[in-house]
């Protein structure tokens, strides 16, 4: 994440940086600005948001002409961007034939296979022959298809039977047929599939693109492996953002509205406000010992926070682990037992540096009373123990959410703080009555 | 993130699934007992990592049929994960042209665009006619060369002219010279660009491969979609690991051992102990004021933990538009604006729940003194200034830490939770010495 990696590297990256300065109002003018050429790889390189936002700009010739150069299925995720108005009206700005493909990928869900995928694929017949295949496929590449690294083979009813890549189909001898060299082991993706799933299908297999077919196996449409960079983006994106304590914001930071801003932080905020209220009724309950010693209640941020960030450490390992699949609900008994051997290795570390910070301060019997020895072990037996425990906790909950079928990102990081706060006061407090009463207490 | 998410779609899914879950030891003789279609096709699924601990139970024989099954680039990358010893044997076991592609590539760093490029690309000459190309391209794929997407123009030393989609060498004039033809105004990576900024020409480009380039245009090889994948996943990781306060793992979860685990976690979790040693220090300086008001000291986790929260939001939120280049240095100032009129939103939401949860609490005059109402009002006016406080702490860091080239994902967290912590404190007390003097203290 260096500033140097701005760096533009060729003229359209150039371009793309410039307009994307420009306040809204001028972007459209300076779009005009630019020759055809420049303004087609410019308008290609912006996001669905970023297009819909020009759309929106646009005069109805323009609308017109740009909806018509997109690919079917970047012309419906546009569609999808642009609210019912403006869908409706680019929906008939464009030939009957891309409006019916337009119209069955607008009624996936965004977020399913059949919304990532283009309708448009090069296709061969199984009782074709090599050659004949091969002039079949320049013959699509004529009308617009892009034959992207594979060609489908699709009997009369558009049943899947087999897949060839384009090596494939060039080393073929020609006068074989293509049911004699076609792949007929395949991975395919159903239509209805989430998008995370089919992500993790191209993670697993490192395929460049792959079929969609529907429940009896027709072939409905391509997903290629750049429509997963960006679903990789926003997935990470959301954990990344629920791990921080705030609900996903599904949109760029810049074009998110202050009152939605709000809307997506206070929920979270007020919960964990609630919970931590329950600090106050736990410390209610120690009132005497700190009325008794003032002293303890100078080392309650130190103790809780380090529950809290030993908390936070497990819990984000573990989520990030969840998400990659590296691990699994039946592993959490092998986790408990390593966590907790890192809790306490890691609570001991901080119970020295605390017991030394005490011990060793200059002035130490002024400042932390005669007993200080006794405060500075009340310390780091309290920090020893609130680290295993924030440990344990943390890695332990995401598989519980998990197990109730919650999110574990959205829900781990606000019930750990909550828990190993309170827990945290009663696990010090409670060592120091042991350790200090009938000296200070 | 659902459970339901992880059901195999096809059986080498199935295979791959069982593979894992068996111990280390165990895993080779599985591999053993597939067949051979079997053991490829899971082989490739398989992370580097993984290949590489496969290897390394391997013997002699195995170790020499699948380094030579890898493509040159694969290779690579299990040399690079398998340690001195073993990458010098595999070195061994590879043809002479093999190994000395595998050597230049490993000369590359991982994270740098020659080291995720495969060496082996599609190549015709501009003076070509189109039919001719075609025919050249047909023989280069029956000897292994993949044409994935694209063909490449160099010149006889080399240097990169042109570009053209399989598409529209298919669609070419046959008569017509490939010069004639091909795309000159070419986007292309320089071998050394680090990862991250490769990804992000992907992301801003839309293409399924790039060609990578020296410092003189002489084309090294092509980096495809796929390789950025995995680099997003890698990149992603990273980030949220250092969000949660370790140091990025570097290998999955279930893979780095307890000593390593330590390692990356004690330092971070010891500097923030140490950062939050100062909260000891501030409280130190208001004593007198718990030792008048011990009731002072029932909402300090409360009031500092909602800082932390609010910090923790606008940092996350800040740091991962800044990864995806929603927002950059130059913006920091509208940023400031916004995120304050945020925090003072957030802030004054909790401010009211807590004002209320002390003045409506049943015995809020026994519990909280007979100035319940104004021991109410400074928790509530600590909240306002804690949470803006904390939100703009929180947004500004990161945009410092870049200024000062350093990575804001790695920093920014521990930094403002300090921060916020000891500042809180300072607000809260002062709050309470304004407005309890003469009545508590």
């Amino acid at each position: 994440m260096d500033e140097t990696n701005e760096v533009p590297v060729n003229r359209i990256d150039v371009l793309l940086n410039s307009w994307r300065d420009l306040p809204q109002g001028e972007k459209v003018d300076f779009f005009r600005a630019l020759s055809q050429d420049d303004a087609e790889d410019v308008f290609l390189s912006l996001s669905r948001h970023e297009q819909a936002a020009l759309f929106l700009d646009f005069s109805r010739g323009e609308r017109r002409l740009w909806i018509r150069f997109l690919a079917p299925d970047d012309a419906a995720d546009v569609m999808q961007e642009a609210g019912e108005e403006l869908k409706t009206e680019l929906l008939g700005l464009v030939d009957e034939n891309v409006r019916r493909e337009v119209t069955a990928l607008l009624s996936y869900a965004e977020d399913e296979a059949g919304g990532l995928m283009n309708p448009r694929f090069a296709r061969v017949r199984p009782d074709m022959l090599v050659a004949e295949a091969i002039r079949y496929v320049r013959k699509q590449a004529l009308s617009k298809v892009d034959p992207v690294h594979y060609v489908y083979v699709l009997n009369p009813d558009q049943r899947l039977l087999g897949v060839l890549s384009l090596r494939q189909l060039f080393v073929a001898p020609p006068e074989k047929r293509i049911s004699e060299v076609m792949e007929v082991e395949l991975v395919t993706v159903p239509d209805e599939m989430d998008q995370e799933s089919v992500s993790r299908l191209f993670r697993n297999h490192r395929f460049v693109a792959l079929p969609v077919v529907d429940g009896e196996n027709r072939m409905q449409g391509v997903v290629t492996v750049d429509d997963i960079l960006d679903v990789n983006q926003e997935e990470a994106t959301e954990d990344i953002q629920k791990l921080g304590g705030t609900e996903a914001l599904d949109a760029p930071y810049p074009s998110v509205t202050l009152p939605q801003m709000i809307k997506k932080r206070a929920p979270w905020l007020m919960v964990l406000f609630v919970g931590e209220m329950f600090t106050a009724t736990a410390m209610h309950q120690f009132e005497a010992e700190i009325q008794a010693a003032v002293v303890l209640a100078l080392f309650i941020p130190m103790i809780i926070s380090s529950g809290g960030n030993s908390g936070s450490q497990a819990t984000t390992l573990i989520i990030r682990a969840m998400a990659l699949q590296e691990v699994r609900l039946r592993d959490w008994w092998w986790i408990f037992g390593r966590e907790a051997l890192t809790g306490l290795c890691l609570g001991l570390f901080l119970a020295t540096i605390g017991f030394l910070r005490i011990f060793i301060w200059p002035n130490a019997s002024t400042l932390y009373t005669e007993h200080y020895v006794m405060v500075a072990a009340s310390v780091a037996v309290a920090l020893l123990g609130v680290v295993l425990f924030g440990t344990l906790v943390g890695s332990m909950l995401p598989f519980i959410l998990r197990r109730l079928s919650l999110d574990p990102a959205s829900a781990s990081a606000p019930f750990v703080a909550t828990l190993v706060d309170v827990m945290g006061l009663i696990i010090y407090f409670e060592t120091a009555r042991h350790l200090l009463t009938g000296r200070l207490l």
